[in-house]
């Protein structure tokens, strides 16, 4: 498997990630890289994970064979419809969105008749660093890239995209766009926003400072997703949100029923929630859930 | 600075590594430990944590001259009664308590006229290991240390318990039981709460293998005190229900915010919720907030 050119819209630490793996693993020549940062294209050149810079998305696509979008979602629509014209037959079309739904809707509307040309996937490789500066090319070693490919795609086209990411290290499965942001809303999109309301809730305090001043490592790694790169975030959890809602009232549920053991003095009963969170904890830990 | 016999009571996490540490600064000759687990303890006295073990509480602070007590919180009381007829005078009791207003009135209930003696502290060095097996001497380097000393403490054994704990790298700081248990409530035992609420929420789920099979470094991360010792917990929720009872009801209330902002599909409002979250965490992480 070997692609001359490859177009990178987004050039991020997903999108500069892509391309360093590619070019260690030599599946391809050139990457030119298209991003909205004139200072974040310029590292990325410097540190080679493209070749060199497209003035815009619909020129960057001509005469590639492989497009990769690494943008945040919101912006999918409007690139899928820049590129549509340009875009070289038989050329592959992948995704990095976090969400699968919209990402489809998107671009079944930006790239019409050339839909079969899209195989969406999600690789899971997020991190509290964003940009070129944080790619490197080991990001997707070990990590698993959901497929959830459309009923237009070629068996042929769904088995390249699956090898591509297997060549740069990843864990590949495939699901429905549906089962995948039921999926994510539960155990990443959830999180993510339960992080941000923490860090956001203590901030706000008169005596934020002193808080802050004694928060330690428990704190530290739980909000660590709170560090996320914001409009990420927020197109996704936008993107999501019927989904995500379901979550956030599930979790709030949760919280109503502790809340009330906390009332009663419940002690016995929250000792079995703790001891129960922490067995499958440790279950999921040890692979025993996959 | 130096004790000729120490007694642990509770050598797990935090006894073990407080003894290491004086063992390893030869602050101490002899430790005496006392604990529930027989296997524990042979653990501690294997690994050096411990010179020998103490039949019960009380018959271990005989002759001792410092004792500290670092048990689940709701053991304190009893613990307290026991050792009060067998302790030496001059000799100092401190502790490891999680939560601070209701370790002070069972050292009240329990030592009565020795009150004085006893000195409360919180060593902010919690690790979702816990027993002596994880026991290290190097648990409280650079650590915070949160002193909540008594009216009837003499000015003498304050300064001495704060030069102990600095002799084995801790940053000893002042607080009221009540400020305390205050601070802790928002910054510890919630983030706790709401860890062990999601991983309890989804290990419910009919598709809890699914879930847990996509989660990521982000859900490790942010599950990662769900770990945690439950009957430590249990303890420290109940002993602090009333301020933790607050920060759940205003993180309750945050929640519902961003359940709005998500239902009104209002990505600007979300996005600058998640920038300045960020913003706060990165300036708490460059040492903005100290």
């Amino acid at each position: 498997m070997r692609f001359d050119r490859i177009a990178v819209v987004g050039v991020g630490l997903i999108g500069g990630s892509f391309s360093l793996a590619l070019k260690e693993n030599k599946i391809c020549a050139h990457v030119v890289g298209v991003g909205r940062s004139p200072a974040n294209i310029k590292l990325a050149l410097e540190r080679g994970a493209i070749d060199s810079a497209g003035a815009d998305a619909a020129t960057a696509v001509r005469n590639a064979d492989l497009v990769l979008v690494s943008t945040p979602v919101s912006q999918f629509e409007e690139i899928f419809r820049e590129i549509e014209s340009n875009l070289k037959p038989g050329a592959l079309v992948i995704d990095a969105g976090s969400t699968k739904r919209d990402v489809v809707a998107a671009a079944r509307a930006g790239l019409g008749a050339k839909i079969a040309q899209f195989v969406p996937a999600h690789p899971i490789a997020g991190a509290e660093h964003s940009g070129a500066a944080a790619a490197k090319p080991e990001l997707f070693r070990g990590r698993r890239v959901v497929l959830t490919p459309l009923e237009e795609n070629s068996k042929q086209d769904v088995e390249t995209v699956a090898q591509l990411w297997a060549a740069i290290g990843a864990r590949v499965s495939r699901m429905t766009p549906e089962e995948h942001d039921q999926v994510f809303a539960a155990v990443s999109h959830l999180p993510h926003l339960l992080a941000y309301a923490l860090v956001d809730d203590i901030s706000a305090r008169a005596n934020a400072a002193q808080l802050f001043g004694y928060a330690a490592g428990g704190f530290r790694d739980f909000t660590r997703i709170a560090s996320s790169h914001p409009e990420m975030w927020r197109d996704i959890c936008i993107a999501n949100r019927d989904r995500l809602l379901n979550e956030l009232h599930s979790y709030e549920k949760k919280l109503k029923e502790i809340g009330t053991l906390l009332e009663n003095g419940d002690a016995a009963a929250l000792e079995k929630l703790f001891a129960d969170a922490r067995a499958a904890r440790e279950r999921w830990l040890n692979g025993g859930y996959e």
